[in-house]
């Protein structure tokens, strides 16, 4: 393309500081160095984990940064020693990597390759290496991947080649909350057919394990969370019962071990809260029941009686839903397919400019996803 | 036996009250009813648990009571109903059960079946009914096998026949801390060939999860202990590695960190601290290490932060390392065919009569395992 080798000036919305809105401004993205590769992005859902680092202000050394890290969009160029990709390729830029040399690539259960962002500052949501500057000032890559710009750049072992036909405005949610949820579900908790599920909290991230729990076959998937005008549309994604902890007086623990003759077999907690990590714990039947921290916080402990361990129950967590870099085609080929949803999580579609109108309806729990339409195909 | 159907008055150690030493009293132990077996108790250890009970005073409600859960004996006679014991028969009196028919029983994952005093007061360190009186009162049964007496009486789906030949003042030990230990590792949290595994706690459970990671074919087992005294027995039992917190000013997970590339794939917390606890899951390797507890407290909430688990971890508890009742014989089997050690967890022999002196001994560290001989043979 003409653009290849050069900087590109493009918009971005722009985090200046922690609590205030993203302003639209101007920025400068540099060509891709080796390995590594320029994306137009096309489409970028909105996720609470922005919402956190922006204006929970919880990381205040990630300042000045461009947000966004579930986008999807087309290669403009790419940069020496990149061979599996070529401009108009489209992609799905990811804050996991897979370099398929580590010994976490090489290992068959984990998808933290060593060489992402994440390997030594995920407690912090770092930043990588950034090609952005903005008023002559560097701006910083939200876990390494910026989709709130038209243009980023991301080495290729953070990059997802996709299916040509794919939808971008559509599967740009692959690349964070539906993948994390879903494959909680199916990777990390390993849900099995005829299973009682249990899913805390029903954002995105949450539907999707309600989605994950219904693909592997739970017989029972019971929906938890304290706004009920979100149980409509867990049923769509499979729930089968209904409980909010407000209609009751007891810990939700109980009732939901009253429901289910001791507790389930699997439960997620999708909400990020640590008192709710307890609850989705306590509620597993013991013995066998299996609970997966999804959700993300960092600000507290979360804790619970050794007991609860004792006598047989499982805590585990789940990142990026517990895929790697060639798990996503797979999913965006099932959306194709029809096995998977995707569509049923937007309920907004607006335009880059009117990130922060996309902010203020996730602060308010008025959206399940908001895409934004970030450039033109 | 010419005691059959007849109340047998015997010798027991009895707790009337917390913080105090036990007494030795003559006690009246009632005939077996439907499906339960009268036990002559030979041989008895002394675990931590007992002591956790009685001088820690946690359990106010459960006096007066006699103690003991380690174990073995031989039937003295048989209620109705009971086919698969007759009397002479070796057996372990364990504190778990086996109905074979709950649905904890039937699922394969498993070994809390419901049927155990465990299974509804397991937080309280619960009693199950006595036949055991003592001066005009009734005295309850500890963990429902009260090994501390010459006689006691259990439900047929709390004991195990073992092999004709066990030395029983050797495989009492399997009635608790040496199953606990060793199933942790094999059973729990599977260790496998290779791997590399840490062990918090080197008394006799810590010192049985060595000897199991050892089984499992571990290439490293890191011995952790503020005790450096330990050291030499964890090394008989397989230990390679050895750590003394104190002899370092940076936290135990960063030290075994920088001894294993990151992290150790298995961690077993065999003390039943909550710190410790936290710090065994922090030494795990991110991605897939497993980290399980084994040590018993039910004062404390356990806690850590979530990115712990977020980042790959998993965190499981063990109860009696996993093992069913039909495990035990085949436990005895194995140490009768030298694939076992137990001999050299046994560092005193004594009488009944100096129970109190087997405490003081637990309590000051200087014993690993003291074996109480009950009654002749």
């Amino acid at each position: 393309m003409a653009t290849a080798g050069k900087v590109i000036k493009c918009k971005a919305a722009v985090a200046w500081e922690p609590n205030k809105p993203l302003i639209m401004e101007e920025i400068e993205v540099a060509p891709p160095e080796a390995h590594e590769i320029r994306i137009k992005i096309i489409a970028t859902g909105v996720c609470h984990t922005d919402l956190y680092h922006l204006f929970e202000g919880k990381h205040k050394d990630g300042f000045p940064a461009v947000l966004g890290h579930e986008g999807a969009g087309i290669v403009e160029s790419v940069g020496p020693g990149v061979t599996r990709f070529k401009p108009g390729d489209k992609v799905i830029p990811l804050f996991i990597s897979q370099c398929r040399e580590c010994r976490f690539c090489k290992h068959p259960q984990t998808n933290l390759c060593e060489k992402s962002w994440s390997s030594e500052r995920y407690d912090i949501m770092s930043t990588t290496t950034s090609r952005f500057t903005c008023r002559g000032q560097k701006i910083l890559q939200f876990m390494g991947t910026s989709t709130f710009s038209e243009y980023t750049v991301l080495n290729e072992i953070s990059v997802a080649k996709i299916h040509d036909s794919a939808p971008l405005d559509k599967v740009c949610l692959l690349g964070c909350g539906i993948a994390t949820g879903y494959g909680a579900a199916v990777n990390t908790a390993k849900v099995q057919p005829g299973s009682t599920c249990a899913v805390f909290g029903l954002g995105a991230v949450g539907l999707a394990a309600v989605m994950g729990c219904k693909a592997a076959g739970a017989s029972r998937i019971i929906a938890v969370d304290v706004n009920k005008d979100k149980f409509p549309k867990a049923k769509v994604f499979g729930a089968t019962d209904f409980v909010n902890p407000k209609d009751h007086d007891k810990p939700i623990s109980q009732v939901l071990a009253e429901m289910t003759n001791g507790g389930v077999d699997f439960s997620l907690e999708c909400v990020g809260n640590t008192s709710v990590m307890r609850s989705a714990l306590e509620s597993c039947v013991k013995g066998w029941g299996v609970s997966v921290l999804v959700g993300w916080t960092d600000m507290d402990d979360f804790s619970a009686r050794p007991i609860q361990l004792i006598a047989g129950r499982t805590w585990k967590g789940s990142f990026f839903g517990g895929f790697n870099k060639d798990g996503v085609p797979k999913l965006v080929d099932d959306y194709m397919a029809k096995k998977l949803k995707l569509d049923e999580f937007i309920t907004h579609n607006m335009m880059l400019n009117q990130v922060n109108d996309a902010i203020d309806l996730m602060k308010t729990g008025k959206c399940i996803r908001s895409v934004l339409h970030v450039s033109k195909v």
